[in-house]
Order: C-alpha cells, then sequence, then structure tokens
C-alpha cells in the first residue's frame, strides 16, 4: 500500500475557479485515491463547496488566506506585494514539506516567479524552463521550454535537453527518449551560433539520452523526436502556432460541414469519427504545463480549463512526484559532474 | 491592350524540373495570355517538352546552359563556382531588363544569395525578406521575414512592415492592411528589446499602414493581422510548425475515417465537404514565396510542387510585376525619407 501524497493547491487562480479546482480533485481522486489535498483561498468561498462533496472533507484541507494574485499583475508585484497570495502559500507548502507538488491554473509569470524565489533551482540547473506535451502523429512529445528564459544559451540547452528527457522517460515511460533541438534546418551549418554550439556538445557528450540533432517546426508534430528543445521565445511561438492550427481546423471543418444540407446531414454520419478525431487533439489532454529544474514539483494548468482538463493537470503533478522525477534529475546530473561534462556557468570552462 | 510581360524561369530547379515547369506555363497562360517566359536550362530536356505543346514556342524561348544548382550546394558554391547556372542565368535576365521577375523552384539560399549580389536590394531596403502568404479564418495573410535574416534589428522589423503592407495592398488587393509584429504576449513590455523598440517606432510613426502592436502564434490564422513581422528563425520555424499541424490533421482524419466500415462508408457521404476543407488549405494554392526588397521581383516556389501550384508561384511573380511592388515600395520609402522617418542604418541617428 502506498503512503499518502498531498497536493498543494491554488484554489483561486484561473477563470473558472474555485469551482474547477474542487471538481478536478474528484474526478484525480477516482485514478489516484491515496492523494490529498491543501486548498489555499478563501475559506467563504472554498468551505461550502468541500462540504458538498461526498467524503471531500477526508482528503481536504483548507488553508484560509483573502490575498490573491490577478492575471493582469506583474510577477514582481505579486513576488513583492502578496506574500501570503493562495499562489505564494501553496508554493511555501512545498518548500516546508507539508505538499509534495503544487498545481495552479493563475498567472504563469507570477508563479514562475514565486516559484523560483520561494523553491530555488535543483542544483546543476541555471534556470528553470516550462516544459509541456504535444500529440504527435507517433506519440507524444515534451516541449520546452515554452516561455520561461526568451534567450538561453548552450548551457541552458543541455539542461533542458537532460530535463526534458527525464520528463520523458519517467512521466511518459519512454525507455530511450530521443531528443532533437528545434532549428531553422537539418544541417549541422544551420542557425544560432549557440544552437550549433550546444548540438555539437550534445552530440559528443556521454549523455543518458540520445540525441537526434537538429528537428524542423514540421518534425515536431511528426514526432521525430520525443523531446524538442527550444529557446523560451521560440518555443512559446510554436506551440501557440500549432495551437492557432488547430483552431483553425475545427473552424474550417464545422463552417464546411455546415455549409449545405447535404454536409449537414453527412456530418450525421461522420459525428461520430469527427468525435475521436477531436478526443485525440484534446487540448484538456494535454493540460499541465510543467515548471521544470525547480526545487519542487509546480504545474501550471491552463487558465481557461475545465474540471476534465484541471484533474488531467493534478495528474502529471502526481505522477511527476510518484515517479520521482526530480530525484532522478538530480542523480542524473551527479553523474554527469563525476564525468566531468560542464553543464553548468560554475563548472564550464572560461 | 497591355503590352507582353516576360518572366525568366529556371528550369532545371525543382525535383520534377523542368516537366512541372512547363506544365505550369501552360496553366498559368490560360489566366495570363499576356506572359512570355524565357527558360534557362538544359536544351536538350527542354527543346522536345516545348515543340510538344499547343503553341508554346510562340510565347517561350529556350536559352541554354549547363549548369545547374543542386539542393545540396552551398549558396555561398552556387555564387561563386557556377556564374552561368540557370538559375544565375534568369537572375540576370532580370538585371539585364529582358525579364520583369524571375521564378526558381530550385535551392532557397542559393536564390536569395545570387539574388542579392545580381540584383541588389532596393533603396532604403537594408536586407531583403522571405516572404509567403498563408490562409486564415478571416482572410489570406501575409508573414515575413522566413528565414533570410535569423536575426533583426529594429530597422529590418519596420523595412519588412511597410514591405509586407504594400505586398497585401498591390497584391492581395486589401485597400489598409494591418500590421502585427509576433511576439511571446501582447502587451507593450513582452519580449525582446529590439521587438519593443520596433514596435515604439511602428506606433508612432506616420507609417503607411496600421499597426496592431503585438500579435502571439495562435492570432496568425485567426487573421488578427493582415500582415505578421518577424525574425527569420521564427518565422521558419512558426510557418514550419504549422504546416506540421497541418500534416497531422490530414493524417489524424484520414486514419478516423479509415478505423471502421462505418466510418469508411460516411466518409462516402463526407467526401465532398472533406474536399472542400482540403482545397482551402490546399498548398499548392499557398505556393510562392516572394524574396521581398530586391531590385526585380524574385519568387521562389515549393521545390517538391506540382504543376497547379508552381503555375501559382507563376501568377504570384505576374502580379508582382503587373501591380508595380517594387515601384510602390520605392515610393513608400521616398515618403518616408521626406518625413524623416529612421528606417535604414544610414539615416538612423547614432
Amino acid at each position: 500500500m502506498s503512503t499518502a501524497l498531498t497536493i498543494a493547491l491554488d484554489a483561486m487562480g484561473g477563470d473558472r475557479a474555485p469551482g474547477i479546482v474542487i471538481e478536478g480533485i474528484k474526478l484525480v481522486r477516482e485514478r489516484s485515491p491515496n492523494v490529498c489535498f491543501i486548498l489555499f483561498g478563501d475559506e467563504k468561498q472554498l468551505q461550502p463547496l468541500v462540504v458538498k462533496g461526498p467524503q471531500l472533507s477526508e482528503y481536504v484541507k483548507i488553508h484560509h488566506t483573502d490575498e490573491f494574485v490577478t492575471n493582469e499583475m506583474k510577477p514582481s508585484a505579486a513576488l513583492r506585494n502578496l506574500p501570503n497570495s493562495s499562489m505564494a502559500l501553496a508554493i511555501k507548502a512545498v518548500r516546508n514539506g507539508e505538499a509534495a507538488g503544487v498545481v495552479s491554473a493563475g498567472n504563469t509569470g507570477a508563479l514562475m516567479a514565486l516559484a523560483k524565489f520561494v523553491l530555488k533551482t535543483l542544483p546543476g540547473i541555471d534556470r528553470p524552463a516550462i516544459a509541456t506535451f504535444l500529440p504527435s502523429m507517433r506519440r507524444d512529445v515534451v516541449m520546452l521550454d515554452l516561455g520561461a528564459n526568451l534567450e538561453c544559451d548552450t548551457n541552458n540547452f543541455l539542461q533542458f535537453a537532460i530535463m526534458g528527457e527525464v520528463f520523458a522517460k519517467v512521466v511518459l515511460g519512454l525507455p530511450e527518449p530521443v531528443v532533437g533541438l528545434l532549428n531553422v534546418g537539418e544541417e549541422e551549418l544551420k542557425g544560432h551560433g549557440y544552437l550549433r554550439e550546444a548540438a555539437a556538445i550534445l552530440r559528443e557528450a556521454d549523455l543518458p539520452s540520445k540525441f537526434h540533432g537538429f528537428i524542423e517546426g514540421n518534425d515536431i508534430l511528426e514526432g521525430k523526436v520525443d523531446v524538442v528543445v527550444t529557446d523560451g521565445f521560440t518555443g512559446n511561438v510554436a506551440l501557440k502556432t500549432a495551437e492557432g492550427v488547430s483552431k483553425f481546423y475545427t473552424h474550417i471543418l464545422s463552417e464546411a460541414f455546415r455549409s449545405s444540407l447535404f454536409s449537414r446531414l453527412s456530418y450525421l454520419l461522420a459525428r461520430s469519427t469527427l468525435r475521436k478525431v477531436r478526443q485525440r487533439v484534446d487540448p484538456r489532454r494535454y493540460n499541465g504545463a510543467m515548471l521544470l529544474g525547480l526545487n519542487g514539483i509546480v504545474v501550471k494548468s491552463h487558465g481557461g480549463t475545465d474540471a476534465l482538463g484541471f484533474a488531467n493537470a493534478l495528474g502529471v503533478a502526481i505522477d511527476m512526484v510518484t515517479f520521482g522525477f526530480n530525484d532522478t534529475i538530480i542523480q542524473e546530473f551527479k553523474k554527469l559532474e563525476v564525468d566531468n561534462v560542464p553543464l553548468t556557468k560554475e563548472t564550464a570552462p572560461a
């Protein structure tokens, strides 16, 4: 029998909080019956919701606060002016050992700033990264960074590669994930200097993952690699462009199937097939952006998601705790240190 | 009656040259009966194809050469070692006034290098850019740069904005195109410093286009703006990611409609509707990347396209010549010079 695991929740973050937070908890408990939750937020709003749910009060504790980080707030303001926000307190619960991980659907910038300040980075990691997983023609793919670091150097890329590889191994369960660096061409001479330098080191170093080399934008959803490493600017644009194209397809498909009486009729028959397609790309299935490289598990849920999406973000956090994501990262970096691979600014030759 | 217009063709560029070049010419003549062509390439291969076509020899001239730029060739090698390649000679025909524009389905890097060297940039333009148009939920969108300039400064962005706006006006026929700068957020304080600087100038300068501000990746196919301005690295990744997602959708739709007997049957009815969707995103409709900012019209066709796609690339070149794309660019920059807007390195304050 496994021991109970506690997740801290910023119960006030997201467009539909705290309602979907409570509903998400109920859903995830069906899959993970040993998990307990601490809800940080407004007791007046939370208490009635917890009381209403069946047995909810048995595995949910409320920690009251009336400070909340809004979506419009600058990260620096959240950091300086709101030491007791529901987001800050949930992160502190991880630092203090009261919870094994934290999930928030609130302000991403504030979550990253607070998590960095409170939890600090893991040994060997210069800068944390935001990662997510995406569908592909082969299997799910991890991509990072998605916006935490607009500019990256060679060391950042190497650290992202290792973190992505560990995520693919321990959370997605791939035995030998393959890493690719996102670039504008596959040839060794293409792209920014720091990308070519990172590729050269990844090619030669005895890293735990297999390095494919450079990949291009179209390779991401073809599933050419399992881990896509890029800087936060490019990753953010690529991810949002992919989301935009996905929305565009949904739009033109629905437009086409409403364009005539005949196409409306054909839709009635095609409906179940189209539903299968929609399920495969359901953004709720891919909800949960991981803040990797911190001394604690931190997962960001999409702000506009529903209970099912929030439950999936909770599931990601639970998996990362259960499969020892951070411990594996620490071990990988210790091994590399022994092998004297220059991966951080401190150990890199001047 | 309009006078004849001549387009120079690199008849040996692309995976299926010279066959699709000839077929493309035939198709485009149906739309533009006044256009003549000079084919640069191997006479032995070209002559039989021209003789076979009905009246083809009336509007097609062959200029023999046996030097060809391959896809694997480095741009510098094409520039230095092959002064008489079919690509180089076709570009020189534009410089010498024998042709009004050039189209090639060959090596993009070599085409850009040769075109820059032979044609030089337009007055006011520091660096040419690669542009294309894309479908969106509203109407077609122009995006640039797509890979000519991996790193861009503020002036480059301003010049791209003007070139994109002129393209949207004179080729897509939009009366008042709106320009957006691709970034990781819409707020003024987001993103790289040079992006914020470019946005500040675009906001205040009395430019011919309307400036929307920053847009994000998902806004591209939503059609939030008519012209998407970005650096060549980001633009290349965004475009290829979009292509990848598009391919992914085609793949999962076809997989779903083959997954059971019932879905196969429903496909029979849905086929005409799905064909409409496919037509709307047909890459051949969007074939033709424009090398903007050069002293001559240069269009790159996709290397793997067919006759219809090649004809569309020809159509883009013909439209750019017919609607005076380059003359409009020159006029816009002259106007700005009078208004003393700092747009090039020469006129920018130190």
